[in-house]
């Protein structure tokens, strides 16, 4: 039986403050730290826990597989991707038999993470524990960017990846009352077109690295045509409540920026 | 001009480890705390900070009126609510005149949080300064209780409050990939109606208290006719990836239970 075990830690939205005490003790503490990143980049996860880790610490960057050159619905890259997952399944369980390792995740490992691949191949095999800790998703440090409250009462709120199609995407659009966009990106003008359609564009908000020291908040309106693909749109819920909380919600904007 | 200021802390889903690091610190320090509570009940963010405050803090339950009598939608309850937001605007911009006040919220206070109203009020009045720090809401520390990730992919996330009537809810269940029912209490038999209508009952979890001591975690047609208000229904996004990730994470159900 293994001594170790592998804990996946959520890291939030990017502040370091805004760690969880958990975290925040595992990461001083923790002598293996695994994370994911892309070759000839320092990793995103790796970046936010800069001068956080112990001193003897040894590091293992999960680097991906180059696929810029095959499509993602190319079997070719199923496959790439798998081995790459079943490598590092063994290379962790290895690790894990000895002593724990630490594995990083920006904001929640269960929300749209990377690690979610290894969880499941680690959690089907059943050779080493596994845990996984939440952490502030990156889309909550992008709704405080905005100092607007996010839903209330009665809203729905709907998370939708940009990649999905116009279609669906204006389907959702007309049923929410607050609204999320992950992964941006390239996709921003078809979000925008989708918004300005719905009547929305003049209540979004483009948020890129939101609660980090380069956070950029600004109307959708106003955003240019490109921007990173870690960034999010936003649309606030307005709810049910008394009207003078709605007016006064409406003169936040004025107030923030 | 006012030397303090109000600062709303989110104290994530209920496990004190979970909290932030800055959330933690300002807990430990700060002399002036106030927070929500039902008349007769000692406050469900009360309860998470059990043994965190500072020695000589002093104490400010906010106490809602009594309004067990009359209507949500009844003018009367909106009035009186009115009037109880904006005694306790006064109250915490008069106390923060001289000095840091720190209010109290469950989970995230922009997703559907109880200080939204107070919030808006303080903001447009400008007396103090008003900083809300996020937390990890309660939904996340309830989708990592079952043990399984939430959202893959191209997954579309809906969140519902349960009070929506049937119409709504069913439009929503049958759009999205990943779905969590918010407030569910009495509401749980419609949602188990909705769910099972729309053939998704077998995959739908009930998370009592996620990630508190008396956490509970049970499919959905296991549970009781009844659950507290602060339950949360989740169906699991399933997502796009390889074949046999799909087959993994069917496994998991018979792993974790």
């Amino acid at each position: 039986m293994s001594t170790g075990q592998i804990i996946c830690v959520g890291l939030g939205p990017g502040d370091p403050d805004l760690m969880s005490v958990k975290a925040d003790r595992l990461l001083r503490q923790s002598r293996h730290v695994a994370y994911f990143r892309k070759r000839g980049h320092p990793g995103k996860a790796r970046q936010l826990v800069n001068g956080l880790l112990h001193a003897q610490v040894t590091e293992y960057p999960m680097e991906y597989p180059l696929t810029t050159e095959i499509p993602h619905d190319d079997p070719r890259y199923v496959a790439q991707l798998s081995d790459f997952y079943r490598d590092w399944q063994q290379r962790l369980t290895d690790l894990a038999r000895e002593q724990d390792v630490l594995v990083l995740c920006e904001g929640d490992p269960f929300f749209y993470g990377s690690f979610m691949h290894l969880y499941i191949r680690l959690r089907q095999a059943g050779q080493v524990p596994v845990h996984v800790l939440p952490g502030i998703p990156g889309m909550v440090g992008c709704w405080h960017a905005t100092g607007v409250p996010m839903t209330w009462g009665d809203d729905v709120m709907t998370v939708l990846p940009a990649t999905l199609p116009d279609e669906r995407l204006r389907a959702h659009v007309a049923g929410a009352e607050a609204l999320v966009f992950m992964k941006v990106g390239r996709h921003l003008p078809r979000i925008r077109a989708v918004l300005q359609a719905a009547g929305k564009l003049d209540q979004s908000w483009l948020v890129i690295n939101g609660t980090m020291a380069d956070e950029q908040v600004m109307p959708l309106r106003e955003a240019p045509e490109r921007c990173p693909y870690f960034a999010i749109v936003i649309v606030h819920g307005q709810g049910r409540r008394p009207a003078n909380d709605l007016q006064a919600a409406g003169s936040l904007v004025a107030l923030d920026l």
